[in-house]
């Protein structure tokens, strides 16, 4: 069967997060003043064949912690999506 | 209130993604076979003000439509966070 799986890799909360301030200035200067935090992370999803949904959970943990974050810097969240095609 | 709001950026599924195809390449390379697919966007965490729910989230889909998601590549979903804080 094939599985989507998403993955999403943000900086960890106790780093700062130059991408994310770069982008609140800009809303700032764009008028929002309500918005007091951006952190800016990726967002990642995997088409892949496996047996079942825990097999499939199982490939993209590793796959993510083998390439896709790096986890001095970052911390990820493995979610298998729901429209999942036989 | 403040709220978390949760903003997926993805490419365009009619688009090339030569970032999820560079990745691809390297899981392969590191023996994931069963991997089809690979794509990367942005996943964005804004922490706001506002009054309700259907402010906070009206805010973050404008501040996504000026700034944070370019249409002619990418689409996007907002998504409020469920760990709310008062």
């Amino acid at each position: 069967m094939t599985y989507t799986i998403h993955i999403k890799v943000m900086p960890l909360k106790e780093l700062l997060d130059p991408q994310g301030k770069a982008v609140l200035g800009g809303l700032r200067q764009l008028g929002f003043h309500s918005i007091q935090d951006v952190r800016v992370g990726k967002n990642i999803a995997l088409t892949l064949e496996a047996a079942s949904e825990q097999e499939a959970k199982a490939l993209a943990e590793q796959a993510t912690a083998r390439l896709l974050a790096n986890p001095v810097m970052e911390y990820y969240e493995v979610e298998l999506s729901s429209n999942t095609k036989t």
